[in-house]
Formats: C-alpha cells, sequence, structure tokens
C-alpha cells in the first residue's frame, strides 16, 4: 500500500531564523501586528510504498535523518495522515 | 491569548517540483528504493495574539494569502494546534 508521510524540517528554537524574520517584517508592513514571531521550515510528503504504517514512518525517520533535516540545526517531526 | 498558527505551503498538484525530484534522486542512492514520489514545500509557524481561535485563524489565513504563497503555484492550508 502507498503512504503519504509527512516530514516537518523546523530550525531549533535555539537558532536565529532570518527567513522568519524578514516575513515578520513584511507582515509588519501589511498591517498584520499581531503577529509576535515566526518561524519558516520545510514540509515534505513522501509518498511510500509500505507493507504497514509502521514501516512507512520507519522509511519516513530514516529519510528526514539521512537526507532531510541536518540535526545541527533543525529538528524533524514524521506522520502519516 | 497568544496561538501557534501553522501554515502549510505546497507546490499545485499539477505542477513539476523539481526540488522534490531531486531529494527523491538523493533517497534512492540513500537506498530508500521504496519512495514513489517526493514534494517540497514551506511550513511557516506564526505566534498570533488573537482574541479568539477563529481570530488569529483569520489572521493565519490572511498572512498566507497576502504575502506566504504564491495562487499561481502553490495551495495553503492553516492549522491552529
Amino acid at each position: 500500500m502507498t503512504y503519504t508521510v509527512q516530514i516537518k524540517v523546523m530550525p531549533l528554537k535555539d537558532l536565529l531564523d532570518p527567513q522568519g524574520k524578514a516575513v515578520m517584517g513584511g507582515l509588519q508592513n501589511l498591517g498584520l501586528n499581531n503577529v509576535s514571531d515566526v518561524r519558516i521550515g520545510k514540509h515534505i510528503d513522501l509518498q511510500v510504498d509500505a507493507a504497514d504504517k509502521e514501516a512507512a514512518l520507519a522509511a519516513g525517520q530514516e529519510a528526514a535523518k539521512k537526507l532531510l533535516a541536518n540535526p545541527v540545526m533543525e529538528t524533524f517531526d514524521v506522520t502519516i495522515s
């Protein structure tokens, strides 16, 4: 069966996120002054052929660990919808 | 109250996603041959000060529409966790 594995890769909380800061400036210029923080990461959808949900989740974890996330700067979160 | 609004911005299904194709090649080189498709988008976390959940969601929708997503190439999805 084919599972859709969703991987969310975000910059670590303690690190500066210059892209997020730039977007926050843009939102304030547009008049959205109630936004106090913005952080920007990646969202990756994988179509995984696997026998069951656990195997698909394991493939997603492996993909995130080996290729998609840099553990020095990012955290990741793998889910199946 | 401060709400965390999550915005997922993904390339439209009908469009090519060259970044996703490159990642799929990388995953296959790593031996993850059970991945049949990869699509890569953005994930944005906003901290929004709002009176209630609906107002926070509306602010997120407005931010996505006006600044974060390009409707010609991308779809977006706003949720509150």
